[in-house]
């Protein structure tokens, strides 16, 4: 019997999730791979200074190095990249299911972030890190058009990487609509919004809330707009100009945070 | 009669940023600067692509471009710039003084932030984006051990360098000491603060606030933290992880936003 066609894309799909791998790269970020036992690791290359200074790390994690020369740095990471001697080959990290992540439980109201089409690694590394600092359940984010676990997320994550889950999706219209079940009131950022965040929101923050971003220049597509509860905008008093995403982003969280703030 | 030493070195320093001049680059940074009437254009280096592009902010200019082989760019900038042909030599902006910049005047009660020793250009870019958004009067910074005025800071402000007034002092103390005697409250932002920056200011959103932020790691010097008035920290559910500084100042200058949010 012939395997219906979406049997065989998803078989497909996992197939090269599970094939994906990372050269994380950079000492902080190195280290804390190396300490995530979650993290499956396939190779790591350091230099002698480098392997001294994680050494501690490097005897946790179990692995044997490949010891470089330092002028002659192999791993295939860009020649520009902060190594520092250090680079590590990572799988992505699996968080499971937006179901597994996202569902509410004891505790305070949770918060999500979700980007659309948001492509730049160091805004989402950004992100990353300000939403594990505002205790986010998830950043999520389609697996097409927008910034893959590469080594500079890694770094401008700044450890959050491994601790903050990062889902990517097929559809991120699906992804709101799971949220939407799960009881999530979805607000979309939009520069063009009558109402404010915080007008928007007053009242609702013992509910869950996702928080939907796009890029910078382009903004939420018209079907993410659809399919969001209500679009808010951050106030601003200058005629010019507009947030970066990830200070959107930081903005939002704090703008929605669960915990009394008065 | 000889000169006292104090005057001597007040007459170097003014000279030596007198003499300080920039090459800004990118076609965003570039034209921006271009149409800036209060920016002294030095000398603008073009590809023919990026002349035609530029052309009308060239005939508003009145400048003549040098003309450059996109093969061979001559401009003295970092090879690794993305200049997308275009570069600009100016001096950088005078902003006159913090009196005339940050003194209170009618509507809505004013907002400053001051940065000490933050050093990453790409953060302060991104923190004079969010200080032209909120509508903050000044970002302030030193002299010494802060990020110059220079194309990779231009480029990440994405048009707020033009805009908003980056006023560099000798003492960050004594531009604090300045700001106190206008009015304004003095809140240090300190992850290990008790109170949070909206207990600290509540009923004060209508006094001019000044917000002071350090560099990532170090944070604020003593000598600057005791200066303020107090120490306030912004409120986080997650056990790990800090925000970027850029994204605390975001959250920090929204939090004193001193327009009606509610």
């Amino acid at each position: 019997m012939k395997k219906p066609k979406w049997v065989i894309e998803k078989e497909q799909s996992r197939r090269a999730s599970a094939a994906e791998t990372v050269w994380l790269f950079g000492l902080h970020a190195v280290e804390d791979a190396l300490l995530n036992p979650a993290r499956e690791k396939l190779h790591l290359i350091v230099t002698k200074n480098a392997q001294d200074k994680l050494a501690e790390a490097i005897g946790k994690s179990g692995m044997e190095p490949e010891i470089a020369d330092p002028r002659r740095f192999t791993a295939p990471i860009d020649p520009q990249s902060v190594h520092q001697g250090a680079a590590l080959e990572v799988k992505a990290l699996d968080w499971g299911s937006i179901e597994e992540v996202c569902m509410g439980a004891e505790g305070l109201a949770p918060r999500v972030v979700l980007l659309d089409r948001v492509t730049d690694p160091h805004n989402v590394g950004a992100i990353l890190r300000s939403a594990e600092v505002f205790g986010a359940r998830a950043v999520i984010a389609p697996h097409r058009h927008s910034a893959p676990e590469t080594g500079a997320l890694a770094k401008t994550a700044s450890g959050a990487l491994e601790r903050q889950p990062y889902l990517r999706v097929k559809n991120l219209s699906d992804a709101m609509e799971a949220l939407r079940r799960m009881g999530y009131l979805l607000f979309g950022l939009d520069g063009e919004a009558t109402q404010t965040i915080a007008e928007a929101t007053e009242g609702k923050l013992n509910r869950p809330i996702a928080l939907v971003l796009g890029a910078e220049g382009p903004g939420l597509r018209e079907k993410t707009k659809e399919t969001c509860d209500a679009l808010v905008k951050i106030p601003f008093s200058g005629d010019f100009g507009s947030l970066n995403v990830s200070n959107a982003a930081a903005v939002a969280l704090y703008a929605v945070a669960p915990i009394p703030r008065g």
